[in-house]
């Protein structure tokens, strides 16, 4: 809880600095240090991390090959359907690793989710997804392909926020799947800056209804105080930030717009218009997958469900075991995902749709028991797997074969350079900044054990906080000085037996190596700073040193 | 792990008090207190547990009509196949809840259980079902259908115990199978008892081959020192008990007898032999279930697997990803529970024979990494989800429905009563004491929703520890005094929020009255009081009061 409360200080405290190992020092210089270095890459168009490379010119041969079988696949495909596959991207909100029914939770849970089982049973259900460790950095991640560090987003971005969002100089999945012809539209919570640079109209989706962010922002716009009693809380453990009148832009209700338009406001703030938000934005998403259907370009769709976490849920989904809103949330996307999935296959088009289903981040217990839950340890802006270990589905009749569980690690990253790969336009991902999205085509294709990545470095704001590689998983704190934990998440998934490290099984230079690479890179690609990094994060900290 | 530790105590020191809340006026009038008062019972020819008449008064017109059914689809098999169906049991070892791939383990856990899985996925995956807290408990709840406490047993029985087992007088499943005709073999891990009445040919069994109990009281046989590495650990942390001389009675090696005669030792201890011992035992029923398949009459078999903690790793399982003797052991079981499952469908009578799978206890983490693990909270003898909520399944080809995984309540004892009732010969289980065991006959063959129980009482020794009826658990030890916790499962199914009840939700009279029936019912039927009761587990501890 400690943890997480530590990203709902108030704006005007942001500025002080709260982590204790600050290298300042070292921050004036990256900033400074703005000319982007290009690192010639010999295999790979787009620059991937250190990790990859080192990978890459081990298993180069076989990638390619593989690689080959699946763009046969794909190529067949498009002959039969006359144009490169849909792809929706679904992101849930708050939906911890062990929710679903088949990760162990729904009946169990006492929220049950029948559309959600049956997507995993005739898709492919990830047993090592791994997503940010909160919400904005994910949303931002997905767009990008990038650790949200490397843009200079580490949290959540709450309003009125001036100068942090997704900046024009960031290239999205929607602007690259536009450059392959694709109808893009977004959908549901954005959260990823509410200045009109950061709108998804203006970040290369062709039409978006979205809203700023979370239930708390609406509060101050439809006059609820902090002392209402808003369902199962009341206002005052919520709202933190200032007024209404001091926001430096308006943050609108929903919002709807075209590509470069100014876009409208369509509906005021009310708590019955959250309530039923995941069905509101789940109809929009259906209404343009009817209206681009039949046309001669695919499109792409980006459904960002409502939080699973505060109040607003729908009353119609109330009748769940388990009696919380989180249940009710749970259920009423479960519902809604599977119309979305429904209506694919009422349109003829499922076996040239790619769904991609992915939460954005472990359970928020400061809201317990209506803000999620996760058998694993950690929650929430944690870097421990309950935080950043997620259930994450794709489905794609025909193609993508029923019944599978890789326990292959992924990272949310991953799905923009699939994306882009499935469309035929990885050429058109900027090569003058890392990309750590890896292609995961072969994966989804051809099936277990094909993923490109065995690693994922793992942030908690600006500070690598955790690396996994194989099944081990390493902890940048030290638990005395100069001795570190080790996990080993086979044999502890939950992380409660520190002292794997003992047993001796994995530590030593390969792991430090692989973080002097991983920074290495960085000092050549170094970080985006935006004009409000320091005032929302204070002074950066890159604090950890593989030879300490 | 002290709660654990407490378990292994010398025999010397057991009968020092250790436990605060000991009520040792009540105990010594419970001893005297031996003539059982018969209760009569209108509608059940067995004595159920308090709760469950309450429940019967409610239900009993739907009950009956489920009855009917369930009994109208028995009989048409037995039209088919002439005879009653056979019956498996099989029990494996510290096997957590979470620890098959379908309950969220498997590939996660570096240990794949494609053959579990797969009987899951032909069955009836069970979401509630819940043991004893270790070993041989369940082991004696199993086979009398009664809560151990009410034997007399409350904890693992260690070697060189005199005068505590399964006595002559409880009657057993195969006694109870035995009157309706059925060949009954046991094969494996007995531990209910290591002297002559205790023996599994001296509890209904026709055959039997079988061991005492674990793997460390071979050490004492074949001369491994306490100083011995054997695997991971070293004697030194499980060899507690007396040197060989001392004990009481030939401990043996592998027994082997007929009903009634004196076994043979067939087997010298050994740790080879330890290694392969699931796999022996698997040849051993499997050699049984050929012999008895195209009898006149059905089987009852009884498969107690191999202890999944300690080392004795099979050699050939033991290239799990894991890496540790825990997932070889569990590959190894699972791949002979798939060789008991193909035998039955070879021989052409699956869809006549019942397969029971489970768990007899939560994760033992004295031994972490290889005592198997849980990502629920708690372990092998306690009372919290991870001790006593295990994976359960049972298939039926045909006549029960595949793919099911009903939230019921389901309790070990309930295996016993649905045996006898599935046989015809639930009229043969004594009325004299209480059966706590219910026939969930019903839930097997018409699903979901049926269980004829919403609650378990939760016995750690003789405490009675924890209580759960629907998805409420309340833990009998106070938080502070006269304040007791309460967790709503559905909330926090690994019981981390412990002020669950200051959400309200579920307190007050209703478990009180629950509790004080249950105890009535124990002054009724007052528990058995064995010979080594005193010296093995110390003065009784009977002491919750719900008034106070």
């Amino acid at each position: 809880m400690a943890r997480h409360k530590k990203e709902l200080v108030n704006v005007e405290k942001a500025t002080e600095v709260t982590a204790g190992r600050r290298l300042s020092g070292k921050v004036s210089l990256w900033i400074g240090f703005l000319l982007i270095v290009a690192m010639p890459s010999v295999t790979s168009a787009i620059q991937p991390d250190a990790e990859y490379l080192v990978r890459e010119k081990q298993f180069g041969d076989q990638w390619a090959a593989e690689d080959k079988q699946a763009q046969e696949k794909l190529a067949a495909l498009e002959k039969k359907f006359g144009k490169k596959p849909n792809i929706i991207f679904i992101l849930a909100d708050d939906i911890g690793y062990t929710e679903l029914g088949v990760y162990g939770g729904g009946k169990v849970r006492g929220a049950p989710t029948p559309k959600l089982d049956q997507m995993a049973d005739d898709g492919m259900k990830f047993l090592s997804f791994y997503s940010e460790p909160s919400c904005t950095p994910t949303r931002a991640a997905l767009m990008t392909g990038r650790h949200p560090v490397r843009i200079g987003i580490l949290g959540p971005i709450f309003p009125g926020t001036v100068g942090l969002g997704l900046v024009d100089e960031e290239v999205t999945v929607a602007e690259i799947l536009s450059k392959a012809g694709y109808t893009t539209g977004m959908f549901g919570k954005w959260h990823i800056g509410g200045e009109e640079e950061h709108y998804p109209t203006n970040q290369g989706f062709d039409e978006a209804i979205w809203s700023e962010g979370n239930p708390p922002w609406w509060g101050f716009n439809s006059g609820v105080k902090r002392t209402d009693n808003a369902g199962y809380t009341d206002m005052g453990g919520l709202v933190w930030s200032p007024a209404p009148e001091n926001f430096a832009y308006d943050t609108g209700g929903i919002l709807r717009g075209k590509k470069g338009e100014k876009p409208e406001i369509v509906a005021p703030f009310s708590m019955d218009l959250y309530n039923t938000m995941d069905t509101d934005t789940a109809d929009d998403v259906i209404d343009f997958i009817e209206r681009h259907a039949k046309s001669k370009n695919p499109f792409f769709a980006y459904y960002a469900g409502k939080g699973n976490h505060f109040w607003g849920a729908n009353p119609k989904f109330m009748n769940q075991p388990a009696g919380t809103n989180n249940s009710a949330q749970m259920a009423e996307h479960d519902h809604n995902v599977g119309r979305v999935l429904e209506k694919l296959k009422e349109l003829g088009i499922a076996e040239n749709t790619l769904v991609v289903w992915m939460s954005d981040n472990g359970p928020m217990y400061p809201m317990h028991p209506h803000g999620g839950y996760s058998l694993l340890t950690g929650e929430k802006g944690s870097t421990y797997e309950g935080g950043v270990r997620v259930p994450g589905i794709v489905w794609w009749p025909g193609t993508i074969e029923a019944d599978q569980d890789p326990i292959d690690i992924v990272h949310v990253t991953d799905m923009f350079t699939t994306a882009a790969s499935i469309a035929g336009v990885k050429n058109e991902i900027p090569n003058d900044r890392v990309t750590d999205g890896v292609d995961q085509t072969a994966l989804f294709l051809l099936g277990e054990g094909k993923s490109r990545r065995d690693y994922i470095f793992l942030y908690e704001r600006d500070n690598l906080a955790a690396v996994r590689k194989d099944q081990m998983k390493f902890r940048t704190t030290p638990v005395k000085p100069n001795v570190f934990s080790f996990f080993n998440l086979y044999h502890d998934p939950a992380e409660r037996f520190v002292d794997e490290v003992r047993y001796g099984l994995w530590s030593g230079p390969g792991m430090r190596k692989m973080i002097q690479d991983h920074q290495e890179m960085i000092k050549k690609f170094p970080h985006r700073v935006q004009k409000a990094y320091l005032r929302e994060y204070g002074p950066s900290d890159h604090g950890f040193d593989p030879e300490k």
